[in-house]
């Protein structure tokens, strides 16, 4: 049996010096609440509190970090439960899932997903063994046995999770009824939705026309109108800031924005509508939308957030075997500088509109996002994304970025997840990683321990705060 | 005098708990055999086992990192004993050339040229003190009179530096009679030949044409038509199967793959054998044979290797004048999401499929290598290749695209070189740099050494073995 | 009060081995005299030698550093002091300036910035507390106080800092005349001027056809014609020579250059002049013109710097409101390999010909750089520039570049600064830089201490000097 147990200088760098100065600022900021202003976990479990139902469907099943891994070394998605498009055979029995799993589990050593699956073992179950074959189903009993638990409700592990603030992320013609529920219930815990309006800004997208005038009819607008479809935006804004949203996402496959005449956008939004726009015309598109809900974000303050370069489902045999997001999402090279250029024209001296930043090519990191956010008010840099949400990847975000933008145009920490279970092990993650790195400063003089002190504390909770207008919970 | 030899803490980390883990891990591979399956040694040194002739032309004359970087700093290529195409003066004696050579050797500092060396010139040949302009003659002299000594001869080289198996790689159209040598001889040493393609399947290579026809005559294939050329490639890999191949390889100008339809195909292929491509058509057509590759891998198991985005011969007077492969190559921008697209569309998610893919452009690892690797079965990560097999270059390898990819979706270790004498300090450096990132691993509490040990051995020989289809010499 | 003091070990490795090390190395060459063989800072400050004017004006308005860093987190560039193309208001009062500057300098944490600041505080005017809100005032007063010093003018300082060599840098049409005074003067110190010419080489500046006019007026060449153009670049660049100047520089938005025919350059020129040339075709020209300083730097040994790739006034309404040069340019990526092509096959086999690289695109490092550096005489790698003059920036560039170039294909530091008082800040900042790095090799025995000491002093010294072709001072 391999002993499971999380060493109190994990992830702290072995030099002694350094690991003696992390554990220092680590304790400042260890207990911290959690704010968590971006991400994707369900919002009906806040709104239900229902049990969650077994080990494989929390915590395998809709984990793509998980079944990529898994696939990649020839693992069938059928075998993990992944339904499949033609209603095809696959996996129902959790056991069954959860033995898959565990029999590949070395698959994961070295990867971020490997910190935060033991970290959630061992301190939200107590599990002191490491998972295997072996131990498999042992471990699976002890995580079924405790779900089924009142303690490990979901609204009880949020307050156990010392959550100050949980954004969810909804589609722009979602009624938001789970929000409405959690807001109606009485319950303290603030989770707030975010507005994601890809499907209604994206031409290329299969139910683009028919979403348009979905958003015409919820909203009143005539939405084949330039006009018309920018105002309806601009309530569905207004509907996702009263069920607390404070920001909107944006994930589009490059950072392009453009800044047209009125004329040219009733245009590429009657082509939109008919079908009819060239792949260059949808990205003009798509770039003329983007500008327009920065303007949007300056007029209604909410904060807007750019993921940009995903080359989405591109293996095709998945796509259409099992759908969507199913794990062959991949980076595409990105220029900020030369895609927000339009934009920034019009709206980057705005010191009252943020916009947050987050790329998959590092090569970005130093030749675009630096200095682009140590210039323009607007602009404020996110976390690493994605695969980069690792040891490596924050360490190499950290070391290519903050000579140039300085700490104060970051904005702390994002889990980005919808594995509810693992946002207390990110976090911690994050947050040793940011002593960590404070630390070498520290150790090598380019900055007095002081100054790391209040540094760690903005990093772990007031960047975020800040970046996304929140109050702390203690004000 | 400057004293040469080799500290057992060598590229090691410097900080004193990772240095002892690794010392601990490095201890459990240094003896291990040596796998390499891909280089460019030359068959007939093992098929007729005759001396080395002289240190010049063994270690210098040969190897490209060692003249490029002399003639960076001036020191004409002829002054080295490179052969001038019009037959012009170039260096004939051995000793001159070894002085030049000495002469300069401070440009290596800080280079891997300058470990692999000093690791040969004093554990193969005992040497004790740094070769320099002074030291030159007494060093070459200890060098040539044991090059004249039966242990010195190739096979009793190979058989001291604990080679388990090693490929070489040849032209399509080679008849591999060093190969059939070795094989008849009796010799118990595991060198095989490698497929190797690319004038045949280039339509810019100026010997195309005449290639392909031969290739047709080889085969008894009518190489004019898509199907006769595609069956010759079938029966010449068959042919390179029964000398011991277990692998292909081929080295484009991007990553570009293409599934045309077979009258494309065919008409691409006429455009070729008439030389009348455009630049555009003759990439569609490598494109295309890379993905018809990547299936008859499929089909014949045969491991494929894609070495992507190069520019070949970028020096003009230095291809005129000494022709190609004059260490005038230089790296390209890959993008494999896109150019690996029609290739995997077709063949991605077959498990029984091994592609292994190599780059010299940095920003593809975390972009594209990783992501990819992590997620479609049939591919494998090279190690880091050619400029990067080095310890910065392995460490920002291992760095960027293990998180995402695992240490399961790698291959080991690659020498790839025709410096034979440099095969184990190649390998020597690989099995350090492992046990040393391990270590951190180990020290920050990334992996548990017991995990380190199981990782150290599949880096330095089992990944290898199980990438390539090789079995070990032990069973 | 938060006490300042330049910790003596600063910016060296936190891990004691390689602390000590660099330690010993850096004596070697702390006291070694300052070569700059590029910058910017101005002429007529050591041609007049009058005292500078007050702190705010010589440490915050002219520094693109820090109002780009202010500005991006909301402080108006009037509120620094920088005019209005409009004539509007902009603070005068340099107390006021200053009392801004102070009140947000905690931005600068972790950046190059403070580190140059706060040394410079501290050397230069003997400050021992940190610039804050409460201190700033007391701060001004300290340092102008002693501006006013005879021991604190621009010569004073230049000996004081132990400048060896100081080079300028000037436009093509300027007549030199504070160089000629420098000249005249008597003054020991060697302050030298550089060639740039880029606004009459940039047919996309709006002074070009002007410029090209009073290059014409200037030499007695005809202008309009190719022959012409070229016979007055020739003659301003020996202008500039017998004004101490050792190297020309271009700053060009991307690496390109062209080899075209003597008519096709008629074409361009005479284009270019009536303002006619497309985006492609100004591309073309400048091009071209790289290719031919290329040539004159053969001919007439002036070394050649080129600077690639930024996206000059990337920030409209700053442009329009505050002229060029205030903060907002940014990095664009670089293909060298590509680029530098046309100009490499005419004169890269040059020994004779020495041509300077520098990149804000840190994936051309490895990619082009090191790669092209290893291979053709005629290039030697700058120093990593502008935002990545920085700790992290330099370990990437060296850890990047180095093991292909090696140590002897690069040339040193650059300051490349118009912050003069900065300039003993920055080189210590690089000559720390350059012990760690070489600690580093040391303590994993990738190199031998004694080797180190020697490659500290090349770094330090000798690698400027013969790059630029500069004897030492004391020789």
């Amino acid at each position: 049996m391999k002993p499971l147990s999380l060493h109190p200088d994990r992830l702290f760098s072995a030099e002694a010096d350094q690991r003696a100065i992390a554990r220092r600022l680590y304790q400042t900021v260890e207990n911290q609440p959690i704010v968590s202003p971006h991400g994707h976990t369900d919002p009906a479990w806040f709104a239900r509190d229902e049990a969650f139902s077994d080990p494989a469907s929390l915590l395998v099943t809709p984990d793509h970090y998980l079944f990529r891994m898994l696939f990649s070394q020839g693992v069938s998605l059928e075998s993990l439960g992944l339904p499949r498009l033609d209603g095809g055979p696959s996996e129902l029995n959790p056991r069954k899932i959860w033995q898959v799993f565990a029999d590949h589990y070395h698959l994961f050593l070295g990867t971020p997903s490997r910190i935060w699956l033991d970290h959630t073992f061992h301190s939200v179950f107590g599990i002191d063994r490491v998972l295997g074959s072996a131990s498999a189903m042992e471990i699976y009993d002890t995580i079924d046995n405790q779900l089924a638990r009142p303690e490990f409700a979901p609204r009880a592990l949020f307050e156990r999770f010392n959550i100050e603030f949980l954004a969810t992320t909804e589609a722009a013609l979602d009624p938001l009824a789970e929000h409405d529920l959690i807001q109606a219930s009485g319950w303290s815990g603030r989770v707030a939705t975010t507005y994601r309006p890809d499907a209604v800004v994206d031409p290329e997208n299969e139910d683009f026309s028919e979403g348009v005038l979905m958003l015409g009819e919820l909203t009143g607008e005539d939405t084949s109108t330039w006009a018309g479809y920018l105002a309806a935006h601009r309530l569905r804004r207004q509907y996702f800031k009263a069920r607390g949203a404070v920001a909107t996402d944006h994930g589009h496959p490059s950072a392009r924005t453009e800044n047209f005449s009125v004329t040219k956008c009733q245009q590429l939004l009657e082509g939109a509508l008919q079908g009819k726009l060239s792949r260059e015309q949808s990205d003009q598109f798509r770039g003329q939308v983007l500008t327009e809900m920065a303007q949007m974000s300056l007029d209604d303050g909410l904060v807007m957030q750019i993921h940009a370069g995903v080359v989405r489902n591109h293996h095709q045999s998945i796509m259409t075997q099992f759908g969507r997001d199913r794990g062959a999402d991949l980076p595409a090279p990105v220029n900020f500088v030369t895609g927000l250029r339009p934009m920034l024209d019009r709206l980057g001296h705005e010191a009252g509109l943020t916009v947050i930043l987050f790329t998959l090519d590092e090569s970005s990191y130093s030749r675009d996002l630096g200095p682009l956010a140590g210039h323009y008010p607007c602009l404020r840099l996110g976390p690493p994304w994605w695969f980069f949400d690792s040891v490596e990847g924050m360490l190499r975000h950290k070391r290519s970025v903050l000579e140039t933008a300085g700490f104060y145009n970051t904005c702390g920490f994002n889990d980005d997840t919808r594995a509810f279970l693992s946002i207390p092990a990110r976090h911690d993650v994050a947050r040793r990683i940011d002593c960590r790195h404070l630390a070498e400063l520290i150790a090598e003089h380019r900055l007095s321990e002081d100054d790391g002190v209040e540094l760690a504390r903005l990093l772990a909770v007031d960047l975020a705060r800040d970046a996304y207008g929140l109050a702390s919970s203690s004000t």
